[in-house]
């Protein structure tokens, strides 16, 4: 179907929304690093409140910018092939749980080292929630699309759950962002926040920045003319000749 | 097209889902009014604290279970003309809006009897954010949907903007209604919160209900097969007879 002249340039807006999650993204992490690094004293692994600031530098690097930048790759590279991408949205993912578990040591360590009770707090619930289910959608992606052994017709059906789930972690995380926010001030700067100290307007910009990455991001991937045309030739190449002769083809109607 | 056997039993799913909600939502009203009333000492228009209770249940009312409801009136009443539909859920927005400003009214009411300041907030700035979006966002939605004057490339252009800043704003509420959870724990149990108080609890609790109201309300609106399949007919017997003399009839590509 050819596309309309409006289709056409609203696709060449794409690039531009792009480099503007990549601006939003960045900022958000250098805003946070001159936060705990110039504000609340700078990093180290020592059981102080230096290895707590290590935490949200974490969260912010795994579970906002690169899971986001992991939600853009089937929009970025839209010419390779569709097992490469895969391979990298589960590589970048795989970056940020990384980053994450670093991020959750670091707050955990440091509560030890200070007799701070754990996991009473709304950010502490939203936060364990968003990565225990994080985990589960990293390891059934690699089981469902990775790995050859799930039929077309159980990809086709596990597809727009992975989709949704992917993106509503997304935004649970940048949510659980805003509360480890709105936390740390309440113990840092209680008594200045209310007149405006430059932490706490710098922590707020931070918070809209994070908001302002989130509203981009959920915009590309779902937009409908920006998402990428599955080949089914390739589609069929990426799976393992075993599911190909199930009895659920590429071709059957559970997979359209 | 006829549809698959999976597919209608995805479709008999969309009671469930819609019923799952109005119990996540209306368990958000009741355990904010518990919350207020019980453990928060009730409401009353005084100037006092329970001058302030009253913010919390309006915002909850409003910008919450009624936003989310107005969302979900095109999934619900698919039998019902558009007309009708749209009516609905402008009036249901209407209301939400209503109760916001209620609540508004009372939080800066609060403030201003307390000395206490205004705006410094990141769920302030969240806050006031999302509710300048959504009367921009309704006012647009009555200019281009409800009132008969504009052409059907515009309300074709502009349809998906709406249904994704309308998303976006009700995840933006409920992020703030969490933010404004954390900021009244810190303020009146900042002592008993890391003890697990039960008052902590209940509003944590609060908390992952708005969050699965707001996971509940955006699969079933987002979810393709239960998107309300538009009549072209209806559609242009909708518009006003002016727009239909206009070049960009409804059958044009660029409304496709």
């Amino acid at each position: 179907m050819e596309s309309s002249p409006l289709e056409r340039q609203s696709l060449g807006l794409l690039p531009w929304f792009i480099a503007a999650t990549q601006i939003l993204g960045l900022a958000a992490v250098i805003m946070t690093g001159v936060w705990m690094g110039h504000y609340e004293g700078g990093f180290a692994w020592d059981g102080s409140s230096l290895e707590f600031n290590i935490h949200p530098l974490c969260m912010v690097i795994g579970m906002v910018f690169l899971y986001g930048d992991s939600l853009l790759v089937y929009r970025v590279f839209k010419n390779e092939s569709k097992t490469t991408v895969k391979i990298l949205h589960a590589a970048i993912h795989l970056i940020a749980l990384v980053a994450a578990i670093v991020g959750l040591v670091a707050v955990f360590g440091f509560h030890s080292a200070q007799n701070i009770p754990d996991m009473y707090s709304l950010h502490s619930w939203c936060g364990l929630i968003t990565i225990i289910l994080f985990c589960i959608q990293w390891v059934m992606g690699l089981t469902f699309f990775l790995f050859p052994g799930a039929a077309y017709s159980l990809r086709a059906c596990y597809l727009p759950l992975h989709v949704y789930f992917g993106l509503g972690l997304f935004i649970l995380a940048i949510g659980t962002s805003l509360l480890g926010i709105t936390e740390k001030l309440f113990f840092s700067i209680r008594d200045t926040y209310s007149k405006f100290a430059p932490e706490g307007v710098l922590a707020n910009v931070l918070g809209l920045v994070l908001v302002g990455f989130g509203l981009t991001v959920g915009y590309i991937v779902t937009r409908s003319e920006w998402k990428r045309v599955t080949n089914p030739e390739e589609e069929a190449l990426s799976m393992h000749f075993k599911t190909l002769t199930e009895r659920d083809s590429p071709d059957s109607p559970q997979g359209s």
